[in-house]
């Protein structure tokens, strides 16, 4: 079944193909009188837009975005706010309907809808992503309490050195990367790979700061629960993980113990942060921490072995163009995704809690 | 906001605190004419039920379900399906309100609500799994092509060797572990444990077969974001992966690609899985692989530091009767999510698809 | 497809059929802190109660209800409120699967599902609306601010005279009748009917003071919307209207506008409420005014022509105990309804507006 | 809360406002396959256009509707199908934010929001219903096994006469009238009450024939419930009937009961349909019917006492054009939601029951 729509009480629906007219979301359940125009959005789809450096695809997408409805005067009226942006870069011809591309939802498109918009990717497209983050600079607007950084931790298993993270060089490399030498280091692995007609994967890791402890469900619409499903909803990834996530079943249970003392300021305090910010589903008051596992680009140059729609053995090389290693505009989506996810959360948590 | 419900179609919910009276679950959406009784339910209930070795809580819970509503003659009318468990083995005294549990949602719950029920953690004890587990057993019967089976592939630390993987095995010891090796060495290592008052995480593996190519949902009710959240919102669950999950992100294009022949039978074959049968959200027909990372039980007799409700810093040691390693228990949890959330898929696939 | 919940964050499943061991209500969302006991509900289920005087069933349930879940120390936790009322005065050899009852489910559920638990209609019973009854009783404590009130003001075609309301009245007769005059006259015919072997319809009111301004929503879950859903999931309605309703399409424009003033207190004033509380989908401060129709009880003494199962043409007379205007019964659901809709509302406005 | 999506698994949501650059629809969850162009769609939009006679709006939007996604080759893909709709006689000059409007949302915008769009309404005006008959245009494509029709029965309270319906000359007149006796009556009452700056209502009556029996919800998701509330949440419409609806509250159950025999090629048949062919929330097989209440314009010329928002008392005469009679245009947009509901009926029933 087709489900292009997230959220529980500020939600938001996507549509649009990459080789379409244009994308866009309708962003619905955002609270009134908050000041929004299309450049606040903009600076956040700049981020993700590709063509930004030879690391990216280049594919030349201004992805200017306009608002059509939902405010009035510069103010969100509690109506929803449909945001667009315009495709003007397709090019169709580097597609071809035949054989599936391995890695891709070709095949399962046609298995399961019998027919499919293969231009580009169609629906299945990365291209998708941009009206998140359209929908996610909204989001950013309900919660102006908490700030929302995402950066790159790891590139072709390559990791950043902690000690290294300085967090004003994120946006000062081509890689949303907070270690210097990492992203020295990565510029010659995604050449190698770009040139090589391979591609590389990524994990991206994302923090939240400023959300206070209480939000987030006990059971099921937990806030780590609802942060997997929307991480794991954008394209090409393969993992999520809260806090110390997988490593957290490697510690024994006094390691894994978040003590908690009581702060400078009175307020309890917490020794360290193993959860990430969520216990039973609810934040704790500390960042929340997340971490995202990007596949390796499946369009390469490689040849590999596929069959075409009629059943026939073949090999195929994906032209078109392509991010070498898709996990690094990532980073723009995974803060879309947490933000639309701490948005819902805190107006859900208010409709219960007051 | 409390939601205690999951799923689009086939929707289940579930309701109970550990010390209350019973726990229960309510599954709705559940197709007519399936023969199920409680002899069925019973049977997935008793894997998971506690007690059964001293690797477990040593909690008595005999967990015998009864079906309220729903069936008729021995088969689903279509109508709500209301199962209950009655609680017979509280012992709140072990319990008090007054100092948070690190890593339990005993903070977060008083941040969040204002009060809580404090016996054996309430609500948010693992005790709900019960309910998932009994849901779960409905769902396998809305899906009898698929077979389903989770098992312990890491504790502790300490990981399977696969090339001893006996599927045979994973019955026959109180760790749902494969490799019989494993096993003998997990048995000391949670004695162990147990006996320094710590405890251990795990990590659990969950494998469909039969899924035919096809179910899922392109964007945002993934097939693999579904299973995210449901895994996700398993307490003590850090982290999620699909197919290679975080090591694909260590892979380049060229080996992560899933080849495609043309099988013996002339169907398409797969020359590798590390989507772990799913693409763009969408099943390809491979098994579907997911692992699910456990963090060691919160509860431990060595004291950790903490502060009470009126403040003050104080140190705690948490009694009552835990596992140990709450992922060994975990593993017929995670078959039940994955039975709910195909099940659930199944359903909405041919709702579009016919 | 099979649907037993209602609301959005506020929100309550029911399940049971008429003939099985119980019936309940599982409501999740409720705010936590308020005060809770059983007491509380059994006040509103004894007004719906069976067999309270000769004017309605002669099934004797005492609809007990137990709390299963979701309170401590007497105060909701936010967790789900899991509501149980056993069934005692089952007669199911009353009853036969057979012939189709015409203007009960029995046919339907058959096409739709195949089958169906026939023992006193199963799921279609009008014993379901005991659980909204006990639903509503938690909803109404979600807005203090709010009374609710529901009569019948048409019973068999016979209206009340609405110059002898007195609203005292309601509870001192067995047909929540307003105007003692028709309650009179209704003793008669309901007593004439019963004696026929027929059954009359009813309408009834209900009304709901102190919604403030601003509830509801402009488009899709508009406040008229959600209860026009609401009362139509009623057994035995077939229309809802709200204020004027259908009178209001045979009004001129100017006789249907609900002008405002200043009031002594300097808020704004309606002078008349045509609207029924409810402009655009949200309240007006008013009133909210609903009116819902219900169809004579379809179980009569009447011998009516049927087929059955297997297509065979048949009379029928529907034996078992019912009530000779469902109507009458009807009020206290309606409320119930009404309580829902509006706590779902409140909860929804402040999500989005604070 | 705005809550602008409608259905289950056929979902719509619209977006835009009156004076706005645009208007439009996102259909959800649309079974891959089936054709659909541009001109389906526009069919149904110049039905309910403004602007066609003297006694509809004058605004003159040719209502040109756009498919920005969605659709590959003229069939839909399964993807989301995206609409637009672009304002183009927006004269914005003739409203002004002041004083409330009666009848309109103006009050309860301002309560629930703090602020709204005053152009034409915004967000309530009327004109949303053109983004509902295009979605409805595409649901009418998932259903092509169902007949759909809706004309209006009452104007001003002069009812057709039933003997002289003539299903061919619904589209012979402005009124979509099925008797052209009454359509001519009509067309002096009409202008009339232009003439007076005044205004009409109108009761919509709508059949769907073709719905085999079985499609629907037993309890909460009632067909009738979500037809409900799918009518009431047309703009202007204050009652929803079933069947015989409210009159069915004034007859004897053996009058009500829809008898059934044999037909003549073997299957069941009802001598009656009383039910309006739905019971106990579930499709009889039977045609469909329901009547929607509009009450009349309140945008009227006729001076109407009101406030500002200062809360100073003034009078209000409303200018800008509008339909003497909504409920006329109205017909277009009852046929849409009976679409909507049905088509979304459909694939439910298939997901659960096969």
């Amino acid at each position: 079944m087709s489900w292009n729509g997230f959220g529980r009480v500020f939600r938001f629906s996507t549509w649009g193909e990459s080789h379409g007219v244009a994308i866009g979301a309708l962003v619905d359940g955002c609270p009134p009188g908050l000041a929004l125009s299309e450049t606040d959005i903009q600076a956040y789809l700049d981020r993700r837009r590709p063509g930004a450096s030879r690391f990216t695809s280049q594919r030349r997408e201004p992805d200017q975005v306009r608002i059509l409805s939902g405010t009035f005067e510069g103010r969100t009226t509690g109506s929803p706010i449909s945001l667009i942006i315009d495709n003007v870069d397709q090019r169709s011809k580097d597609y071809e309907p035949g054989a599936y591309r391995p890695g891709h939802a070709d095949y399962v498109y046609d298995a399961k809808y019998g027919l499919r918009d293969w231009r580009g990717g169609g629906r299945s497209s990365a291209r998708e992503t941009a009206a998140r983050v359209a929908a996610g600079a909204v989001a950013r607007l309900v919660i102006p309490e908490v700030a929302i950084r995402a950066y790159v931790v790891e590139l072709g298993g390559d990791a950043i050195d902690r000690a290294e993270f300085d967090d004003a060089r994120i946006d000062t490399n081509p890689f949303f990367c907070p270690d210097v030498a990492a992203a020295e280091r990565w510029a010659l692995k995604v050449d190698a790979a770009r040139k090589a007609g391979s591609s590389l994967g990524a994990v991206v890791e994302c923090v939240a700061t400023g959300v206070p402890a209480g939000w987030g469900a006990p059971v099921y619409a937990k806030l780590d629960g609802e942060l997997a499903s929307a991480m794991m909803s954008i394209n090409a990834v393969k993992g999520v993980e809260v806090g110390d996530g997988f490593g957290a079943s490697r510690l024994r249970g006094e390691e894994n113990a978040d003590e908690m003392r009581v702060g400078p300021d009175g307020a309890p305090q917490f020794l360290s942060n193993h959860a990430g910010g969520v216990a039973g589903g609810i934040s704790t008051g500390q960042p929340i921490v997340v971490r995202v596992a990007f596949k390796p680009t499946s369009s390469i140059l490689t040849p590999v072995r596929t069959i075409d729609r009629a059943g026939a053995e073949t090999e195929i090389v994906t032209k078109g163009r392509h991010d070498p290693c898709v996990g690094i505009r990532g980073a723009p989506v995974v803060e879309a995704m947490m933000a639309l996810v701490v948005a819902d959360q805190k107006l859900l948590h208010r409709a219960q809690c007051g």
